[in-house]
């Protein structure tokens, strides 16, 4: 299998009402590259977040006396913590100037993606689409594409260093199950389910290059089990979760 | 930026002692394919396990209590359960029938890198290489490639599915530090640390199936600042380290 993963240049400055996929469609053409049933387009949070308007006005924010507190302590902007805990519904963890929190969404990550890189403007910040598999799903359709993921960049505990993963999905299950496949001495694989949904926004993160003005990606050769999928599947269920 | 990933075939099964390097580059020469300076070559730990003998044979291993113990909660091989021990040096959760620990050489895992999947024979596994970072240089110098990353399988706190990481590397730093850059409006981007080793380790993995025996990818395409490197640098070392 021979997989090729092409960084989309050429694309403006996204803004509110922006019509996302008509952009990449026409930078896609402008470069050569197709759109079709067996490619997966990996696009950066941060454009989705900025198309839609998921853009705070850091102006309007009246921090509480939590997130001022735990400003000081970190040296970050009180309104910056306000809009990261407003966007939580459970915080991992508060410790050592990392605000490690659970989002709306029930990804588990620092700053709950409230992001101020790349917003014009020094008193915005992007926060994550409402529903990123539903802005998966219509950039899907609307690029005629087999699938979409949304990526976002996270940190993990005990590794240092940030990756891409995948925040919304359309068009592709993300966990592909390899537990019925046998190995090559025809024993069963135990537990090998792969997040390829994840592994594809890694690719992809690697000729995403936020400085560079990169927010997409197109992978083809990848070959997968066409199905709708969410990213949802990419949660570990409380019950399974042993870092709560 | 476009990069290409490929996954080697023909590969046979491989046994202790082989000359691991001369097997790739006999498979990339009969699949066509380059292994230049600009090329990184993704291999399996499982193989080179196989080459350097890093197999073990549980027969030879008498559980202790605690493995023994654990193992009947968990349902699981009390010879496995005490290798897994006995590659370790802390126990971080031993919790529903899951037990991550820190691996000798740091890196924080279930089951320590042991592993049956892929071993002839049904009682042998794999343990991890005991010097990683030594088997990629050596892997490296000897197919004259850019870089050499050892990678395993591992899961993630929070997230379902496995992901690819780095083990081991040569040739390139695992992180890329884009703190000095600015994004395009001028704002220096904040903490910006990409995990580059392991975003290629997921994107090999796209092309790695075990079940079908492919344990060899080779990127090309890639743009890095070549140094010696190590995977100790994806290590979050203890005081940065809240999840321990």
């Amino acid at each position: 299998m021979e997989l090729r993963i092409t960084g989309l240049t050429g694309l403006p400055e996204i803004r509110a009402g922006d019509d996302l996929a008509a952009l990449i469609r026409a930078a896609a053409a402008r470069a050569g590259l197709a759109l079709d049933a067996r490619t997966v387009v990996v696009v950066a949070q941060k454009i989705v977040s900025k198309a839609e308007g998921a853009v705070v006005d850091l102006a309007d924010i009246t921090p509480s006396a939590l997130a001022r507190t735990w400003a000081a302590q970190s040296g970050k902007d009180p309104r910056l913590i306000e809009l990261v805990l407003r966007e939580s519904v459970r915080v991992v963890k508060m410790d050592r100037g990392v605000l490690i929190t659970e989002t709306r969404l029930g990804h588990v990550a620092a700053n709950a993606g409230v992001d101020q890189s790349n917003v014009p403007g020094t008193d915005r910040a992007t926060v994550l689409p409402a529903d990123p598999d539903g802005s998966a799903r219509r950039l899907r359709d609307a690029l005629g594409c087999g699938a979409v993921i949304l990526s976002d960049t996270f940190g993990r505990p005990w590794r240092e260093g940030l990756v891409n993963v995948a925040i919304g999905v359309a068009g592709l299950g993300p966990l592909a199950d390899l537990r019925g496949t046998r190995d090559r001495d025809g024993r069963t694989l135990g537990a090998t389910i792969v997040a390829i949904a994840d592994e594809l926004a890694c690719a992809a993160g690697l000729v995403m290059r936020k400085a560079e003005g990169v927010p997409v990606a197109l992978v083809s050769g990848f070959e997968w089990r066409a199905e709708e999928g969410s990213a949802r599947a990419l949660i570990r269920p409380p019950e399974r979760d042993l870092f709560r």
